[in-house]
């Protein structure tokens, strides 16, 4: 399996990719093959500087780099030499198999989206954050920020891509999913979720568990919790502050050390047709490596194939 | 003045209420009359245990209850006798000048609804939940579950709401106006704060200064943060699980001890015709003592007529 990383993406690259990849390598006995993207000098002049020599390793050139803040559609189509122009090159010719990159994350999202495209039957790709909750596991919440307004059904699909997620990738057996809502009981809600809850209920293929609120994100209530990418995205950015008001306090603790997002790598892109982690900004070494290891077990335990039979329409 | 107090609403009731009246009148020398509303012989009982003894004291008494539980438009229809509805028979017929409770919070909104009413010009009332800001400060969420769905021109309003709240009940000369939403930039958002964006950029009633991201919650970027009901409910809900965290964690520090919201006392119904706080139902007897004061603070500062003044039409 080939696995492409943007080498170039996120305010510390390329030099935490390649610490990342030094890490992986060292860890790591899986044969699988890595495509660094980027500036093919600077990238070799790094592997040399930390002594990463892997026949694992090919570079593959970029001479463009898409800016963080730049404008995701306008950026991909002027920069055709990008290492995210590049990356979805590869993924969309079959020359790699996943695609990870710490960049712009607007363009990596139009990239996917144009380039290797939603999965038949998925009416809206997503992205989900991890939580880290208090028995030490991993929970997902399910849209952050992607799709900021929704239809009932967007949820219900949401919930379907974050059960396989937590089902093959974080390993729970049924993933219990809830609708985050404004109170527990039945018929609470905005029009969104009112709409949103019987869909849910009547939808087979996942474990709905009824509405979770806002308390209940880092506890063990459900394995999955879905809401709009709006409200998603402003719980995330807040649990982002709260990591940082606690680092910023001298607060040494084992479970608030655990919402330091970094940790977890990056977030899947779930519902498009090939393995692509969009990874932080701030992403170090850690994260690059813990992305490498998302892929792959994205790729190992075919979770696309999984998500396309569950989309696929009765013939 | 009369503020009325519910002595039955919260988990705690009617002790912690007799406390915290207790502990308001021990530091407090403003000559405001205390209308307690409940069961008269268990308020005497305990008032005599706490040698509470004051002619500022009224106790009315009430001969229901509306449970935590209870729907509230049938509670108080069926309980006229309870202290919630006795409380806005006092406030609608100018008996008291303003009520206090930490009961049904659904039974509170209703009666403020519907008894005192909505101050003209007012499209939807709202409360709001403080913000625990590094500075020591704090801040106001508006909306935080009132109002789940809304329209552009509501968080304009929340916003004007908000601000003279900001402006004279938490001190703030020029209180800084963020509209919560998915990134900085203007442009960004769903359809509400997209639509609502350029509306409040128009408000010469406020001091908009654009909007604000979930990690901003607590910062002092701006006083007050304007959202949806929906995400606002998230949001506190997220915030007060925090504070339950660091507690189970054994951590003990000076900001996140503020992220206890029972020492902030209630919150106001803002766009009523008359101060309504409402308690959080754990309520102990400094959330009472600081809820009088809030009350208090609210009619010496006549803050309904400053919003009745601002939302007056032009003729």
């Amino acid at each position: 399996m080939n696995i492409a990383l943007d080498m170039m993406g996120g305010d510390f690259a390329p030099v935490e990719a390649v610490k990342g990849i030094e890490l992986y390598l060292q860890n790591n006995s899986s044969p699988e093959k890595l495509l660094l993207i980027g500036d093919e000098s600077a990238i070799k002049e790094l592997l040399t500087r930390y002594n990463v020599a892997s026949d694992q390793i090919t570079i593959i050139h970029a001479s463009q780099v898409i800016g963080m803040h730049e404008h995701p559609t306008k950026a991909l189509k002027e920069k055709q030499q990008s290492s995210i122009a590049i990356g979805f090159y590869l993924l969309a010719s079959g020359k790699a198999d996943a695609f990870i990159s710490a960049g712009n994350t607007g363009a990596m999202m139009v990239g996917a989206l144009f380039s290797i495209k939603a999965i038949e039957g998925v009416l809206r790709p997503t992205i989900g954050a991890f939580l880290p909750r208090e028995d030490g596991q991993l929970g997902l919440l399910v849209d952050v920020g992607l799709n900021a307004d929704c239809k009932p059904e967007n949820l219900s699909q949401f919930a379907v891509l974050g059960s396989l997620f937590a089902q093959h990738i974080l390993n729970y057996d049924l993933p219990r999913i809830g609708l985050i809502n404004l109170g527990e009981e039945e018929g609470k809600g905005n029009i969104l979720t009112q709409a949103a809850y019987p869909i849910l209920k009547e939808n087979t293929q996942i474990n709905f568990i009824g509405n979770v609120e806002g308390r209940d994100l880092l506890t063990d209530k459900a394995e999955v919790m879905v809401c709009e990418g709006f409200t998603g995205n402003a719980l995330l950015k807040f649990a982002e502050s709260i990591y940082d008001l606690v680092q910023r306090r001298g607060i040494n603790d084992e479970h608030f050390n655990r919402f330091n997002f970094e940790i977890y790598g990056g977030v899947p892109v779930l519902g498009v047709n090939k393995p692509v982690i969009i990874g932080h900004g701030i992403s170090h070494a850690t994260a690059y490596k813990n992305m490498i290891l998302m892929a792959i077990k994205m790729l190992e335990k075919d979770l696309i194939g999984k998500i396309k039979s569950s989309f696929m329409l009765p013939v």
